[in-house]
């Protein structure tokens, strides 16, 4: 059968010389797919650098925040005209489900994001326009000079896609063509995302190689890419094995690279809380750890809790839920075996199965709702092995002994994208917040109190990120607009340079109206030197 | 002789099992100064850091708004004070100009960026608040939660000493303790300048340990500090080959690293300009080029013009200039080595002297003005050599035989701070300046029309920044208050944190009534949910 075409330069063609090829899997009966799709090797590699430069220098001279907007707003459109299909293709590829999940949750989150960066991009305030006119010098964030390779994750076909998640919606609001690089696990989605987004390409006016895109290529081309001289930055949502592997190889180029790696989302649960309303918590932590089988990347895989006379009822509770619930179909093989040595792990460690713990014997990709618990004193001797990623329906509970065991727990904790507290409704916790939420805060990204991390809202104070190795730099989020955007540009200053060659943004009068601009430092809709 | 003392948790004290020994060099007599200063190994490095946790944990219950304000006004008033002993102390380790330089213009800046950083606390700003009301998330930038290692530059022994300049400024700024290593080109002047902040910090309330002084390491135990997990970021100004180093050791443990490192800071001087006020330019280029004898990290050290009926006079007016001034003494003798090989090396690629290009025989480190020439083509056969960096008073001609040939320099520059373009002051070069404008724009972090780069005003909009290798990362700037506290800062999300937990910059009511937040789209400086 005929591979399927990449999207390089303007044109979807064969790939050019391809290492191999492949195809997805169907999880619900690990049968593969019948599309089969190319490996990609340096040669696609290398046209796709060249076109996405061109698309560079063509960007400089085009008119393009209104030929960005368009291509944002149009893409959506495009991809709402697809729903049918892209719903199907991706139940087949992940498995997971089409309601509410994909149609009616992740599909309207993915055209919302584009949608947001079209209004970022007409808005313009994402720039953060900075001027000073006594002395004339002037910056804002402009794009980087090179395409923003992206790489996405299996676990969100549409939101985090490649071709038309979060991180790409960034980098082209921030004026940056992008070379995107499929998930293999649901590389038909993908295509057709494309193909909506090249549509909306070239409706707008934007240069056609604006949006790239390959399948797969073997380990060694993705490190030659992420470290080309040619490219802007990359953004990889994925394991921590792979990102770190991405990151040495760019870092090394002195290439700006945006990691969403490995987290287990600690959930403080205090005393109080659990006196309070332990039953609906143990609900709210089932709910929340089997969300698309567990393997979200906010998933709650470590709970600290107070050994005392209401734990084990708490324990018994949530227990109960793991069993009582069917669990989810995992995306792919590498699920239940990656959770089955993530689970020997913490075994070794001095973790025990409450209840779960082995692959199940069915047709489908699944591993059983798994709870898992360990002492506080043997957490703490074993912190580093004890913090290791089950991606799937998957949790931990750490019961300490004490308030002040559970602060050491919250010390010996590696970067996370998330911290939770829950406590009692009223006051009975405030002694033991205070003693936690201190530590909490330097380790993780967003702190919740009373409500799973799972649902990540797309508004401009959110921060889906957090310090290493939860991600690469714990000043930047992957989420939110137009925050996520600063990922993607860099700053350009301007001195004594004369007022008609200074880009619209930065001469006196403001271009909209309504951009927000930093002027002799107050921020201001107004114009300049007023 | 005793070994000078070193600032670690709280109190100068001796070096702990110090690995050696080492002196400043008076430049102007190559001889050794009377103080001998310890080389720190990981005994003082442990210490230090345990003190910079210690320091991290206090300031979380301190009201530190007011007590970063009260150290960092405090300092300033503690530096002036030792105005004199600053002066002298530098002059001999560095032998840069009393008047105007260091007392004149060098130690006001210092005390004002420390003003401007108190400012910058008192108002909060910078933190860029954002809240969603209708979601209750919050976030702002918060501090890293370790020290930051600053290692300072031997060519500002105040502005961005290590333990009073900008960086120290920013990262104390962000509510981060200090790790100061002095640059052993100046110990003794760091050591004035330590004796200030610790008097100010004595005085303000903030922990004894946030800020600590070490003089000089091992390049091995240099490595360790910038990659130790207990670290926040470290910030360095420097060569690119120490810079390299760290990154490397940086990056592979995930921490951040900022870096300022080479720049040869092209200034592309259009025929329209020279036309019209070649002689000025001459003489502003030399200026330029021997300000502070050349070691400015914005010196313009490749200068393009295109031949024509006027290049020949221009190159002459500038070769006279270099020739009628006597060099600056170097700040060492690296300074004399470093220039003759960077000499070397462009001479081995095609470049010609036309004037210089030797050390000078004198009692003191000094190395003669030096022009040389390329012409376009030879430059595009080598481009990376030909943009190697002589750290003095040395320039390079690069002659292009057209308009188009200077654009395809342009396209072959890499990573710089500053990028310059002289133009007829009519519209007489406004095609080329189109020509090259675009091109340069994405090398540079800061574009300049009609002057000289060497001058970076401490402003909001200041750009001392660019694309690798000038620095680590395109996005950040060293100087300007207060973007430059950025990169010292984590972003902290709160998701449903309960109003009265919420740190008072995100709760509803502005805490200062001035501070400006980003509440639902809008910046304001009025309370949340109004």
């Amino acid at each position: 059968m005929a591979l399927q075409p990449v999207l390089i330069a303007g044109a979807w063609r064969h790939s050019k010389n391809p290492v191999g090829s492949f195809s997805a899997v169907n999880p619900t009966t690990k049968t593969p797919l019948p599309e089969q799709y190319p490996v990609s090797g340096l040669e696609d590699i290398e046209l796709a650098l060249q076109a996405g430069q061109g698309a560079v220098a063509e960007l400089r001279s085009a008119d393009s925040p209104a030929a960005l907007v368009q291509f944002l707003d149009g893409f959506a459109k495009q991809i709402e005209a697809r729903t049918d299909v892209l719903v199907e293709t991706a139940v087949l590829e992940t498995a997971l489900p089409a309601e509410p999940r994909l149609r009616s949750v992740e599909l309207p989150r993915t055209t919302n994001q584009l949608r947001q960066a079209a209004v970022a991009v007409r808005d313009g305030s994402w720039r953060r326009a900075t001027i000073d006119t006594g002395s004339n010098i002037r910056s804002m964030y402009g794009p980087l000079g090179g395409p923003v390779v992206v790489l996405g994750p299996n676990n969100f076909p549409f939101a985090f896609n490649s071709v038309a998640g979060g991180d790409f919606a960034a980098a082209i609001a921030a004026g940056n063509p992008v070379i995107a690089k499929a998930n293999p696990g649901h590389p038909g989605t993908t295509r057709i995302l494309a193909e909506a987004a090249f549509a909306a390409v070239q409706a707008s006016g934007l240069p056609l190689g604006m949006v790239q895109l390959i399948y797969h290529t073997p380990p060694e081309v993705g490190l030659n890419l992420v470290s080309e001289a040619r490219i802007g930055a990359t953004a990889f949502t994925g394991s921590k094995t792979a990102g770190l592997a991405l990151k040495a190889a760019a870092d090394k180029a002195g290439k700006p690279i945006y990691l969403e790696m490995s987290s287990v989302n600690p959930v403080f649960i205090l005393p109080g809380a659990i006196r309070e309303r332990g039953a609906a918590i143990a609900g709210e932590l089932y709910a929340s750890c089997s969300l698309g089988a567990g393997q979200f990347c906010t998933k709650p895989g470590i709970v600290i809790l107070q050994q005392d006379e209401n734990s084990e009822e708490f324990v018994t509770a949530v227990q109960s839920h793991f069993e009582q619930n069917a669990p989810g179909t995992l995306l792919n093989q590498a699920g239940p075996t990656g959770i089955a040595e993530a689970i020997a792990t913490l075994q070794e460690h001095g973790a025990e199965i409450v209840t779960g713990g082995y692959e199940v014997a069915e047709p489908r990709f699944a591993f059983a709702n798994t709870l898992l618990q360990v002492l506080g004193g043997r957490f703490l001797a074993h912190p580093h092995e004890l913090q290791t990623e089950a991606f799937g329906p998957v949790s931990l509970l750490v019961i300490a002994k004490d308030i002040t065991q559970m602060a050491e727990v919250a010390a010996q904790l590696e970067g996370n994208l998330t911290g939770t507290i829950y406590s009692h409704s009223q006051d009975a916790d405030d002694t033991a917040y205070a003693q936690i939420e201190p530590v909490l805060r330097g380790k993780v990204g967003r702190l919740l109190n009373d409500k799973m991390p799972t649902g990540v809202a797309v508004v401009p104070a959110m921060n889906h990120g957090g310090p290493f190795p939860a991600t690469g730099h714990p000043g930047f989020t992957a989420v939110g607009i137009p925050a996520s955007l600063l990922r993607f540009a860099a700053l350009h200053g301007y001195d004594n340079v004369r007022h008609h060659r200074l880009p619209p943004e930065l001469q006196d009068k403001n271009p909209n109206g309504r951009m927000w601009r930093f002027i002799d430092g107050s921020w201001t809709q107004e114009d300049a030197g007023k």
